[in-house]
């Protein structure tokens, strides 16, 4: 059985960083479907998804490790190119990954008690995102 | 259902970059499949699978990236105990990762619209790739 | 047909690297599925999921990667308020990503000849850990 619902999420760019485990596990609650797992996907090429203990100090740890790897004032070539100004925000959505992929069992999802399903939206402004969540199970 | 699907390519090494959506997008047409997701996954260590607005600035970028923080031109134990020259090829690809799954509904990759499925060729020399495809939907 | 394995794994933490791939293998030999796809998932925000040649030099050289682009002696906010020693652990965990989907088909995982599956233990301390295998196919 395959179901897929979506999240439409307002996001204020600059790594903003957004915990959707809620929002997952209610729509899970409310699908026909016990076990199984679920692949959450972002659209589009300047954000990311991945897992975290959400709480201040990780975010802010994130984003430091971030402008050390993928620094925002050096050159890119996307933005001599194009002139959007975010190519440090493609190059870190590309190396974080757009999809996850997390197994359910007994209607709940399988993380640690500390463990949120986060979207990372590495943008140079605000976005509209859409989070494709794709239920396959029995 | 279940359906596996190979791609094989030939690469140049050296962090070359395919696209790979066509073929992906063809081999989903020909499926008799219209909800579910694909399981993009390279057999072998030293190239990996994400996603990307595919223009030739953010491949430059991308390699940049590689170059700052997984460079060439350190020591790698595995080059001295093995001699292939290609340490930092394996580093590289363990942390992309060899596994990307990406949503489809109504026969169509919910990619985002310039979003593309990439395969890097980490290695130091031109290779022979498999990538699997392996869709499971309904 | 879904069916959810798990393993129990002690670690040493410290980057503590463990090859799974031959209990993966077991786990879907003993099943009665032949062509699908498992996802391999790490219960909790300390340790990650990735795939590697496993040899010793490697392991070191993924080490010192870990070392120069999350060093574990720079300050983090994570532990100034919380004191557990064990930002950088976490900022390892969600970069790398705790989750991996790997395709099999003729009861064999489609891996590269020299491609294991590995859990990397990021945390300061040893660990009990939990990984979720969970298998969907045909």
């Amino acid at each position: 059985m395959v179901e897929t619902r979506k999240i439409s999420l307002q996001t204020q760019g600059h790594c903003d960083t957004i915990d959707i485990t809620a929002q997952v596990q209610q729509q899970l609650t409310e699908l026909d479907m016990d076990n199984g797992m679920v692949t959450v996907f972002v659209s589009g090429s300047t954000a990311g998804i991945t897992t975290v203990e959400l709480e201040p100090g990780l975010v802010s740890d994130l984003q430091r490790m971030w402008e050390r790897i993928i620094p925002q004032d050096i050159s890119y070539d996307h933005d001599r190119r194009w002139g959007d100004g975010n190519g440090y925000s493609h190059v870190r959505a590309s190396l974080l990954g757009a999809s996850l992929v997390v197994p359910f069992g007994g209607k709940r999802l399988m993380l640690g008690t500390w463990q949120q399903i986060i979207l990372i939206d590495f943008d140079n402004r605000p976005r509209s995102r859409q989070i494709v969540l794709q239920f396959i199970g029995e």
